[in-house]
């Protein structure tokens, strides 16, 4: 049984997502949104890294998979994903987790079956495989979803014979 | 008196200075680069963390003056920049230093008396402002360059007849 953590760090929200691997499958433990508010970026960093901090105090994960960022967008936004990323990957590598960076289209392929599914079917997905009944948060779901991929990643490394019915093309079953 | 860390972040080497202000000028404590070497993120980033933990551990700086980034390089390098900002800030944050950021501008102006400065002017006005006899290293030396503007600027909230003497033209004179 492996607890892991999944983030989806942003600027002014992070999402984390704390499932258990049992090795018949993930189970949902918590995720939410840790919320940087609109102070002083020295506040929004620490925020993120105090966030991080206390959900690995509270559930206990001993991995953490994050999204590795490829994108086009401008460079005053790539800077300051950067900045919440460094104090998310902080928190997490003071704490002794071993971290896995996973791109958006290998999350997505591990989720829904397609590198091209959008948000909302990320989400829906999300809930089915961790049986939830309440639509979380989209930052949140997307953590959830990370976290699902880096176990689904971690248990590739697992030989075939023991866990090679549990998946078919790629995507994850549970 | 004061102990004022400056930290020029990098994704590759982060320079730190620390120079004391005593009220009458600064002086210089230390200066140095931290290296993050090329192994992975999580390691990187983990030693620009330390790196800035353990010179506020051996000087007990105060607060810490850090440039601020406005550029047009591209996303890429703002992220890898942004990341070790991060891990850089927290550091300092998580410690409990008071933190300022400076433009480039800001800090040539205090230092050289001109927003156009190069590298080495700055360097040789570092060395000429500190008394110091060897050439700093230019990450070590931008980081002392943000330094002294922080004692620079933090002096300008102090009431002009105590201290006006001492700067002329936006320049610090110690």
């Amino acid at each position: 049984m492996t607890l892991i953590l999944g983030i989806d760090p942003g600027s002014r929200v992070t999402g984390y997502g704390v499932i258990r691997d049992t090795g018949r499958g993930c189970e949902y433990v918590a995720s939410g949104c840790i919320r940087t508010g609109s102070g002083e970026l020295q506040a929004r960093l620490q925020a993120v890294y105090r966030g991080v901090c206390e959900v690995i105090r509270l559930h206990g994960p001993v991995t953490m998979g994050i999204e590795q960022v490829f994108m086009a967008r401008n460079p005053d936004s790539a800077l300051k994903l950067g900045q919440a990323r460094g104090a998310a990957i902080v928190a997490a590598a003071e704490q002794d987790l071993a971290i896995a960076e996973y791109t958006a289209t290998q999350v997505k392929k591990a989720i829904v079956g397609s590198g091209s599914a959008d948000k909302q079917q990320v989400r829906l997905m999300v809930m089915h495989l961790l049986n939830l009944i309440q639509k979380p948060q989209l930052d949140a779901s997307d953590a959830l979803a990370i976290a699902l991929c880096h176990a689904h990643h971690r248990q590739s490394l697992i030989p075939h014979g023991l866990l090679g019915a549990r998946r078919r093309s790629g995507r994850l079953r549970l």
